[in-house]
């Protein structure tokens, strides 16, 4: 099979692939975008043009999420690591207590950080069942009086888990979205703050969009850098610094290439089937094996390990050499993953599974 | 004439014009970069990929600006802003004062920011000398015995000012090059700090480089969010989270590209020349003027006024039309800036000043 552009999948979980069409389009708009002659990176984030770019993009993001009209929708610099720092100098006001639930990788390093300005109650979340790694149900998790608010990470990239409920409390809930943001259908309005990380299901890296209450934009601590601020950058539009102009322009080609697609809802019964499949696949066979169990698994990303890790290596690069890209796992994992965001197409899920049962027939 | 790319002229102060071979490069490149079938912007930051293209991008830059060992090149998320709160919280230690040299807005926007955390001994360095802008010279600034730093912004892009000395103490300089760096050769051993954000030398907003010295490495306050944290970077080689990876690989190209042009001292040479052409076509006018004197005048941001305002509208309109984008001035100052970065040929400043001459004949 000769590869080209159309047959190459890239299931890297990070900086991870962009839909194909978007890509095509931005390639063809680089260098002389709406017949401006240059760049739509190489232009004023004032300008008009510009300010119609980030006002679509926004518009575009709040009907993928029917964001309520209380919601600001922030577009930050940073990442999700910034905004580690950014929650609890943001949320805090005179509390100093929060408490995170804690279910894999991520939701650690966000307290790692945390804990830098507050006390933190540590909920942890992660338990088995028959075996295999889950998380307690929400309906147990502890949460502190005290608390200035509830954060968790509902898909946890390394660990392949995914939490579909919600904390059980009155107190602002904080969720880390990084790599399930617009996967899914969520209620926006049972969330204090949303934020997201671009570089799964939105954008290019350099990016990170916030979705915060407007009542939480007055509790700020004055040590918190201004760049971080909610309350300036709502003020501001995003725009009291130079916003990564380039990484907001493709994330708003990918909101519209999201409608076009049907939205959210649409996307989710796909992510359903493409996880399914994969999942599917890898319960059949003897050889694979992913040890989340099935209430907790991840429609993101899914790890997965060969019963013969000696075989990693080969397997890893007959994959490469058929086009299926990024497949390594986790250092802290190891094995395989397989990362399914809303830009992995469901072919690019069957020429894997295709190329996982060939693997299984010749060298299992 | 018939517009094309290559007779299209972007003045804007930033994000501001990319060379154009870079874009060129950079869009044939853009889907299947290096055969690997997807972007540069798609693949881990840890691939091997994607380290060649940081470590080569950081070399280029230690070989154009001569980096001495004990300096860290670190490449960091949010712009110039995120450093002005991000210099004190490293650098103070256990001092709380700082002196800033304050010779125009962006100076003046690092005092608010650094205020949050110290007492900031501001030095107005503002002057004028016969009625034209100026700045007093260095050795005149006074600095403040107890400052931890001495923190100026050598090149001003909405007043128009470049200062080509440095502050005479033996405290840590700070310096804002955001608009001037690698456009005239500096020596880094006589700074403490020197950062830039990019969308104006460099490449794409959404990357910001921080040249640091590592003495300086171990003082950072703990209030300070990691994402910000010298020391914290420069352990983790700038990938402690996602670095912005595409506005990465772009800068790469630029650094490239500076090179292959022969460096920081014959961009200097030029930017000398295209400076010199437009400075000479408004002073030999009497219709054009330029506030500033001639020993502070920016290489790097001409503004200039028209001496009928009522006419600045047709100007930009005409100026426009005739392929010379984004002159209108800041909207601080008003009338036109012209701004000169390396990206900016001398073709591109020729046919400004043509356009000018032509614009004075018939509307004068």
């Amino acid at each position: 099979m000769e590869l080209t552009l159309d047959n190459v999948f890239n299931f890297s979980a990070g900086p991870a692939a962009l839909p194909k069409p978007v890509m095509k389009q931005a390639q063809a708009d680089f260098i002389d975008w709406n017949g401006l002659g240059t760049s739509v990176m190489e232009i004023s984030h004032r300008s008009k043009e510009f300010i119609q770019v980030a006002d679509e993009s926004e518009q575009d993001l709040r009907d993928l999420l029917n964001i309520p009209d209380n919601y600001k929708v922030l577009f930050c610099q940073g990442g999700a690591r910034a905004q580690f720092a950014a929650v609890p100098l943001n949320l805090l006001g005179d509390a100093t207590k929060a408490t995170y639930i804690d279910a894999g990788y991520w939701a650690e390093s966000a307290v790692t950080e945390a804990s830098k300005y507050c006390e933190i109650d540590v909920f942890n979340a992660k338990t088995s069942i028959d075996g295999k790694a889950a998380v307690v149900p929400a309906k147990d998790w502890k949460i502190d009086p005290e608390a200035a608010y509830v954060h968790f990470c509902p898909n946890e990239t390394i660990d392949g888990i995914e939490i579909s409920e919600l904390p059980q409390t009155d107190k602002p809930i904080v969720a880390d979205m990084s790599s399930n943001i617009l996967s899914r259908k969520i209620d926006v309005s049972q969330y204090g703050v949303i934020y997201a990380g671009a570089q799964k299901n939105i954008g290019p890296a350099g990016i990170c969009i916030a979705i915060v209450r407007d009542d939480l934009l007055e509790l700020a601590n004055d040590v918190l850098p201004s760049i971080l601020n909610y309350k300036v950058l709502a003020e501001k539009d995003s725009m009291f610094n130079t916003p990564p102009t380039y990484a907001w322009y493709l994330s708003g080609l990918v909101f519209k290439w999201l409608k076009a697609q049907g939205g959210v809802e649409a996307m989710e019964l796909v992510n359903k089937e493409k996880a399914a499949l994969l999942y599917n696949a890898i319960d059949s066979s003897a050889f694979y094996r992913n040890d989340v169990h099935t209430v907790n698994r991840s429609r993101m990303n899914v790890p997965f390990q060969l019963a013969k890790p000696e075989l990693d290596a080969k397997f890893l690069e007959l994959a490469d050499a058929a086009g299926l890209k990024s497949l390594k796992g986790h250092r802290a994992v190891g094995g395989m993953r397989a990362s399914l965001y809303n830009a992995m197409s469901l072919e690019g899920v069957q020429a894997l599974v295709s190329f996982m049962k060939d693997f299984e027939e010749k060298y299992a």
